[in-house]
């Protein structure tokens, strides 16, 4: 089915090719990558950019000898491919099924777990160390994107490599995107590199000959010999950033010329301290509209290859948000808004086309972005910042240090809490609640629907205190239970009156609380439902009543059951010295793997039956 | 007493000095911070390097019209005298009295709490950002040192400060130290600009001529005007660095010459775009001790003038720990040790001595130091991290995804935990017990001494997978009870048996256990003891035998209360389904202010006796 394709089970089957055959082998990687992904959804075009890249790397080095260290990892799918792993794709980020990350579990090859951005050149540095001092040897490459490149631990480590003077290959692979548009000083600096670089500029000077020459156009396979041998030279360019810290840069470097990469990547081989490679990509190479819209094409659903992703008609969580947020500002001018390299996947881009002025993309930078947020707030603004909840945990110093010892009035929009699905244990958002808890001066909640989440936002605008609001990925969707009013800080909601059993659920599990409820009832159980929107403050008197007319109380939380939810309610009925029995509910205190967000909430106890079935077993 | 300082009592007093008063008032200044932290200990180094430049900054800026912002801010001393706090130094990091950090309710002139590194350029964007969209003027100014710069918060904030073009002064402070000599490929850079600068060459040619010609040296006077009047001019050096994302570097500038800082200040203020400027000071100027030694002046206890800090009889914790590490790498190649830039803070320095190979400072980066020992620990080695507790805060997303998802075998040798004392509510110890609590893979103890730390230490060696042992600041010390034999994972200790009541107290709240058990005896109370030496796993036998002979069970630590060791225990007694009396004693969910740890201790009720009180309450 493929010619090339069918024959590489392993990087010698790489290593065994020419460079027109590895060109030809590009082509059926691209042509299987679009499929397999058009069939099973995940990441496009980041993969489709590092073809060429990732098999010059495999026909140079000897992975796993040589190691090979993919930042953040969603572009490891032709590593994954040409590791063995090919036949595997049909279960791409399913449950049970191929991760779409690098998993030491999976593979030899796959050096280091990575789903989180800025961490390859840290871990690339402790092999390369741990190498020398056991006197091995061996090629160390971290492959990291220039967006990754510029969030702090990435450059940290930079800083340190460069010191340290340790062999080691840092490849850039920029396509001057993160997930969407590349932001940051180095980003302008790195372009205005590629602009003027010698590279481009003999390419523009051989075409401008050759276009003048008669029958200058036939001729363009012979141009393109004289291109490659000019430029592969290896004659490095300044960059003023990486070699003022140590590093040597050698670049620009296109990065779908087999031959060029070959040549330099042999080069860089025999090296001797920091080095790094300049890598020119284009994000969705290969597929018509994974190159137009690249950042449409970073993660995708299934779609129909001809027809390309069509939108879906439902609006997601994200979305929402954005449209609430605008329309906030329009009523409040204090209200600025704050992401972190993601402004399409937390719904800001709608706020950026509204009101550029008043919006912030920091880049990857959630330390940054939370202090920023602080400062704005310092000033009397109201800044909204919109993030991850997995990516938050690396502004918890942040919130802590910066936030809330003054209690600056920061909301923290934190989309993608609980179980995300098929991006797996990196991006589930099931710490937020436990790190969150125990930070004084932080008011922290989460809504029962997207009706909710919208009176909440409307509530963090009235306070002048930090603020949390914490919600699910997906689309939105409406319970139409309870009262849609104006929130209280602090007020639980009793959704349905019922006996024995009072069930206390927060954010989405509420949905799967009254699920469970309408099985139960078949059975002739009858539990109370609470929607306890608040982690903190607790509502006191809501908490006494239920206590008073229950006996049994049943806590539900879409995060880790260590130190969150379900551990602020024991310490208030262990600290009012009540008897009742406890069942806490929540995801257990070990990482999750990747699926559906309905299978693996299946599968560990929290979707609606299987809550059902403990509380009738009780 | 002084007489330019006592003339002194705000910004206004200071604008209203020539530069040669100005020159004799930071004479004032100097004698007045030697005597006043000699008797009060404090930060003194780095103050008695910044007073030029903060009386530069204040002639020169309107504060607080003007945001002064200090990265850090135990720098700080000086901003607090010239703004109208110079007599509360007396009580300076004393319980109730000053802080030696900047606070927001201290004075207007403060203006941003911190405590931490690296977040001051954040948090100026932020007030710059806010201006701006305000339509609002004045200037703002970040001041962050050499070793802030390259924390990877600062360096996101200059990423994206150079990118947005907002008018901003960034002022490096470079004494080429953090608190012991600074490392890393910016530090080398800057280094290099500074011996390669105009002025540095001005400055020796002048000097040669000088020299050379009869009589030279006695008109070094006139020879310094010739030198300032030509590096005045204000021309940038180039600093590839900076310039190359964005911000216009200036420098280097000489940091102990008034009128030179002022006419660059003056220039600054008026110049668009974000800028830099590289002032050069000495760390500890102007007391000879401190000159000499400045790590050792950076933090200090009350001293003796003439004398200076004398090295106190008793080994602290941190360099028992730098000593067993030294003990554990003869006898085990695989040890490493790793610093984020406190080598002499952590005990480290006494590693680096014996071992300089297998020590890593990685500068003030706590998330590439987390993620670096996780790529040591790949290849087989066995990283020990040492840490400050609340430093740790800015890896933590880095231990959850890094080190934990594959059971990395680091080791995180956790200091300051609990209350550290004068430095107050950013360094306290407080958090790391709930947030460690929830994270996966992870063993975390503390032990009771000294001696159970290294037997901890002994442990870790022998484990395969993620190992946190927290400790608190102070001498070493040891209770002698109990055994002192090799722990086993997840092992309780019984020290004494009593009835009724069980206390499980972790670490150094064993010892407050036992004094508190003294004082109960007299009431005729007699409370078993354990020293519940893992946070996790816990000991489940143990707790089962305690929980079965007792009725009232108390749980101590110095964390705060929510999520941490408590919670742990109460979830274990919920679902055992145990019908039992609890008691969670541990630091309130608020921030914790400065004074000694005694005094806070007892504060919050958690001193022995305050404890014995409570118990004898029930």
């Amino acid at each position: 089915m493929y010619k090339y394709l069918d024959k590489v089970n392993s990087p010698s089957d790489v290593k065994s090719m020419n460079t027109e055959e590895m060109d030809m082998l590009a082509k059926d990687i691209r042509k299987f990558l679009v499929r397999s992904v058009s069939q099973t959804g995940g990441h496009l075009a980041s993969n489709l950019g590092i073809v060429e890249l990732t098999l010059a790397l495999h026909k140079v080095f000897d992975s796993p000898r040589d190691k090979i260290v993919w930042d953040v990892g969603h572009q490891s799918y032709v590593h994954k491919i040409v590791t063995g792993r090919k036949d595997d794709f049909v279960s791409l980020r399913q449950f049970n099924g191929l991760s779409g990350f690098p998993k030491e579990n999976e593979s030899p090859h796959d050096i280091f777990d990575t789903g989180h951005s800025s961490t390859s050149i840290s871990v690339a540095q402790g092999i390369a160390c741990a190498r020398d001092i056991k006197n091995e040897d061996g090629s160390v490459i971290a492959v990291i994107g220039d967006g990754s490149i510029t969030g702090g631990m990435a450059l940290e480590a930079l800083n340190h490599l460069g010191y340290t003077n340790t062999d080691m290959i840092v490849i850039l692979n920029d396509n001057e995107m993160s997930i969407d548009k590349n932001v940051g000083g180095m980003s302008r600096h790195l372009s205005g590199i590629i602009r003027n670089s010698t590279a481009n500029k003999v390419k523009d000077e051989v075409e401008k000959i050759l276009n003048v020459a008669p029958g200058g156009k036939l001729i363009s396979k012979t141009a393109n010999k004289v291109k490659d041998s000019i430029i592969s030279k290896f004659v490095p360019q300044d960059c003023a950033f990486f070699d003022s810290i140590g590093i040597k840069y050698y670049g620009p470097i296109d990065g779908h010329n087999t031959k060029e990469l070959i040549d330099i990547l042999n080069k860089a081989k025999n090296k001797k301290g920091p080095i790094l490679l300049h890598v020119i990509t284009k994000k969705g190479k290969g597929y018509r509209y994974a190159e137009n819209e690249p950042h449409k094409y970073h993660g995708v659903s299934k779609f129909d290859i001809k027809e390309g992703v069509k939108s879906g008609s439902s609006k997601s969580i994200s979305a929402l948000v954005g449209e609430k947020l605008v329309s906030m500002a329009q009523e409040d001018n204090r209200v600025v808004a704050i992401t972190a390299a993601m402004p399409s996947g937390t719904g800001l881009n709608i706020f950026e086309n509204k009101y550029p002025n008043r919006y912030y993309d920091v880049g990857i930078a959630e330390q940054h972005a939370t202090t920023f947020s602080a400062g704005l707030a310092k000033s009397g603004l109201k800044p909204y910042f919109a993030v991850y909840s997995s990516f938050l945990q690396r502004g918890y110093d942040q919130i802590i240090h910066d936030v809330c010892i003054t209690k600056k009035p920061v909301t923290f929009l934190i989309d993608r809490a609980g179980i995300v699905g098929n991006d797996g244990e990196t991006h589930h958002g099931m710490f937020d609640l436990s790190y969150l808890n125990s930070i004084p001066n932080m008011t922290v909640m989460a809504p029962k629907d997207s009706k909710e989440l919208e009176l909440m936002m409307d509530l963090s605008l009235d306070m002048d205190t930090p603020v949390a609001i914490r919600y699910p990925r997906g689309n939105s969707y409406y319970l139409n239970i309870g009262e849609y009013t104006p929130i209280k800080i602090g007020s639980y909601e009793v959704l349905s009156q019922g006996k024995d059993i009072v069930i206390l659920a927060i954010g989405s599990m509420v949905n799967h609380a009254i699920k469970a409820k309408e099985m139960l009832l078949n059975d002739n159980i009858n539990p109370t439902i609470v929607n306890a929107r608040f982690l903190k403050p607790v509502d006191e008197n809501i908490l006494k009543e239920m206590f008073s007319k229950h006996k049994t109380v049943i806590t539900i939380e879409d995060n880790v059951i260590t130190g969150g939810f379900g551990s602020r309610i024991n310490k208030f009925i262990i600290d009012n010295k009540l008897n009742l029995n406890i069942v806490n509910m929540g995801l257990p205190e070990q990482y999750v793997p990747h699926g559906s967000a309905d299978e693996i909430y299946d599968s560990i106890g929290l979707s609606p039956i299987k809550i059902a079935q403990k509380i009738k077993n009780l």
